[in-house]
């Protein structure tokens, strides 16, 4: 059903001299049979020529155009749907209902992307026509590569959020397919290139790219004709990829979110009152096996009573869970080294390791855990460390010393309103997100979304990975001054024949000039 | 008048064991009496302590405060408007005209975010009530940079377009001034320093500090309090800087405004039928004697049939002129060594040097120019280099060959549009703005200006340092989900009492929630 081949430059090439690697079934370990051709160095070459070559046409089709284009992706992996569950299955061992609501929730991002080009409003157009006549408009960058992520083989991958979103922009995608789940990527990258077809594009707008080696990468980003990286995954692989564009001759953004710990301060009357408390957390914190960006890995409690031994009661609760494997079993060798390293170093007050999965629990003072931050940091895995406060001052302090974030949330009832808002003054600075219900897990894919932090959640935190606000990634703003209406892009001409509304000599308005 | 000294977390702080310097009229070579004081390390350190302290409060302040800080900066430079205009003229040794025209542009920029944050879009609230409630809003990156740039003592200094829009986003500034206006940048200090104490706002929202050195703006890009800088310079102090702030443990934004050649594109028939071409380029060349950023370096003529011998006309107009100095003789150096370098070379077809001025216009074919596009490099100063092209397709050869650039213009007559709608597709990808009447020099301060270009003519083509747009550099989305109505800051709670326009489920509203 998967072939194996790289799409280069809309061409499906066999090379029999390619480095060859199989995926895996993490709960069998069972190799499956497709064997994967590495791409080569004349691949990548070809493959980024080919997306330089259709830009300018490609960032010249109508809004319109890129919409139907999107639908047409929805519909080929709508047609391919029961392969692509059943080989996401295979690969990732995640169960029936996760590969459903991620396969849906990947139709539902496509979706929001063409109401977005609908609307219209992404283009910014902004007019004056007193001085000199200047029209803006957001204008695609170029060439973009996009790597997809281990924990999300479809919502964050071929056809995910950074994918769809470059598309949206008018930016050709070189997609480097993620090793981890490499057949389910091709079928993806087949739906997204049949889709070309039918719409007419050219077919090099797209190049999917597998391998095992990190060099395929680095190429990638290295290439002077490539304009922007979307990347979603670990720190150290998302600063080596911020790192090499910076250093090129041409610096150029990197878009690369990273995860965090995702703190929850829980203040201390919400620590007595809130039943419910153990449950959700439990839910956060070991859903998707742990492996969520937004993944809670550092609870805060202000606790000076010992009211709730939380994590106590946290490891109560992850006993007898049953969890499906992690999605590699390097992710999960690694998850097991960090424990196992937490647990030598002796630093902590508690540990405990769930007998009948992979969870764990860690607590310890925040008198000892400010003296070693080290102990905050991401252990990717159902994991979280319990910090435990004996005044607000101490969580304060804690708060302050943080690094960025993704998300952090405040808990609290309303008798912690005064200690909220301290802290929250604090953590505006710290995080994308905070909540102040519910857990962090959960991504609403809208406008109002924000995902992404200060440093090291993401390497820029001005923009989004999900909602619809992760287009402006791709865009940058053009100004045509005194342009004869002619020259002009249709939806900067005098008619404004799309109705599009503008804004013009400060006003917003659909009418012609 | 002037103290020489540094305002430090504001504090004129006096340091007799500091390095001294002066600054000098660039006409008369005439030190002038003030000695400056370089900063110290601890000096440096307590500017950003001071900045980051006063951070929160700052960002929280109300739109309509920040516009009061505004309004009072620009009536503390009017009154100080006589001593500002002497010593800038002394210190640029530009004219009374140049130095009034760019007082009343840096006012005029003030008045124009003054009105921007009574407008109030600019925090682009977006809420989402279904689902998760999420309200978004645009929140001050953290304490910033700004270097003061040696070709605009006022409005691309001090209390320039950098340091106005960082206020307008309730960032705090550092200012480092640029050492050939130090007198003029002091005297900018005191009217925000005195705005800062009438708005009853932390002193230390406005730090001020001097030096010859470089390592005084290295360590303050390198201090991990700051979280992003502005610059207006070259392109070897643009990208120092940059990559300094890339290999932080913290890597912050940094946008730097690198100037560029603006290449003016001539096509074959607007060459034969404008009569008033040569004049308005002779000036545009030396207009500001060449120091503006859009200054035009290369003009790409298609002159197959000899019609116009423009280096010759070009060079005609420029003698006679008189020029004020460059700001400083360094730069004139720098000037005087490039052209004699491309004098030696004997890589030019001509080179006419002015024996009344120090403009200086060059020539040559565009075959010999395709062979060595470094001669195309900026010369900064009145110089611009004519490059001859015999058919359409090397102009066009030319232009795909070029890099990024503030701006570029296509001028071309009716019977040209055919080859213009070719050079603008190719040229979309190279520039900011894109200008088809007139000369690039003249940058309007409006929102539909962009002045950024892709690199190397900026490090950020996505945003602008011109315009109101500038604020958008300093501001990252931030997200509360589920938030109390009480801890939610005054323009995403329900009642919206300040009738601000908001994007809500989807709708642009005023309305209360």
């Amino acid at each position: 059903m998967t072939s194996g081949k790289n799409l280069v430059a809309g061409k499906w090439e066999h090379n029999s001299k390619a480095e060859q690697f199989q995926t895996v079934n993490p709960k069998t370990k069972v190799p499956i049979t497709t064997i994967f051709q590495q791409a080569t160095l004349d691949q990548i070459n070809e493959s980024v020529k080919g997306a330089y070559e259709s830009f300018d046409l490609f960032a010249e089709t109508s809004l319109k155009d890129r919409a139907f284009f999107l639908k047409c992706i929805q519909e080929e992996m709508l047609l391919a749907k029961p392969q692509i569950l059943e080989l996401y299955q295979e690969e990732s061992a995640l169960p029936e209902g996760r590969a459903n609501g991620e396969f849906q929730r990947t139709i539902d991002q496509i979706q929001s992307f063409i109401e977005l080009l609908h609307e219209g409003s992404l283009t910014q157009v902004c007019i004056n026509t007193k001085g000199p006549d200047l029209r803006k408009m957001l204008y695609p960058i170029g060439p973009v590569v996009v790597f997809g992520a281990s924990n999300f083989p479809l919502a964050f991958s071929t056809a995910g959020g950074d994918t769809i979103s470059a598309f949206s922009a008018g930016c050709p995608v070189v997609l480097k397919a993620h090793p981890y789940h490499a057949g389910t990527s091709e079928l993806v990258a087949r739906a997204i290139n049949k889709s070309l077809e039918k719409c007419k594009l050219p077919l090099s707008i797209f190049s999917h790219l597998g391998g095992q080696s990190h060099e395929i990468g680095r190429l990638l980003v290295s290439h002077n004709l490539i304009k922007g990286v979307g990347f979603t995954g670990s720190l150290s692989g998302g600063k080596a990829l911020f790192d090499l564009a910076q250093k090129r001759e041409e610096p150029i953004p990197v878009f690369a979110e990273m995860g965090s710990v995702n703190p929850i301060f829980i203040l201390e009357d919400k620590l007595k009152t809130d039943s419910s408390l153990v449950k959700d957390l439990a839910q956060s914190v070991t859903l998707g096996t742990g492996q969520f960006c937004t993944n809670p890995g550092l609870i805060v409690v202000c606790n000076p009573m010992n009211t709730l031994d939380l994590a106590n009661e946290l490891s109560k609760s992850i006993e007898g869970l049953e969890l499906p494997p992690m999605v590699h079993s390097n992710i999960q060798n690694q998850f097991d080294n960090k424990l196992e390293e937490l647990e030598s170093k002796g630093k902590l007050d508690t540990l405990y390791l769930s007998k009948s999965c992979s969870a764990a629990i860690g607590s310890i003072q925040a008198t000892k855990f400010l003296k070693d931050l080290s102990l905050g940091e991401e252990v990717f895995g159902p994991f979280t460390l319990i910090v435990e406060c004996k005044t607000n001052e101490e969580m304060l302090k804690v708060a302050t010393l943080m690094e960025g974030q993704l998300t952090t949330s405040i808990l609290g009832s309303i008798s912690d309103q005064e200690i909220s808002k301290k802290l929250l003054s604090i953590l505006k600075s710290k995080a994308g997100r905070i909540l102040f219900e519910g857990v962090p897990t959960g991504v609403a894919v809208t406008q109002a979304m924000q995902h992404g932090g200060p440093y090291p959640a993401s390497t820029d935190s001005r923009f989004t990975s999900v909602g619809t606000d992760a287009i402006y990634r791709w865009l940058r703003p053009i100004v045509f001054q005194d342009c004869p209406n002619d020259l002009l892009p249709e939806i900067l001409k005098n008619e404004n024949l799309l109705g599009l509304k503008r804004k013009v000599d400060g006003e917003i308005t659909s009418r012609a000039l």
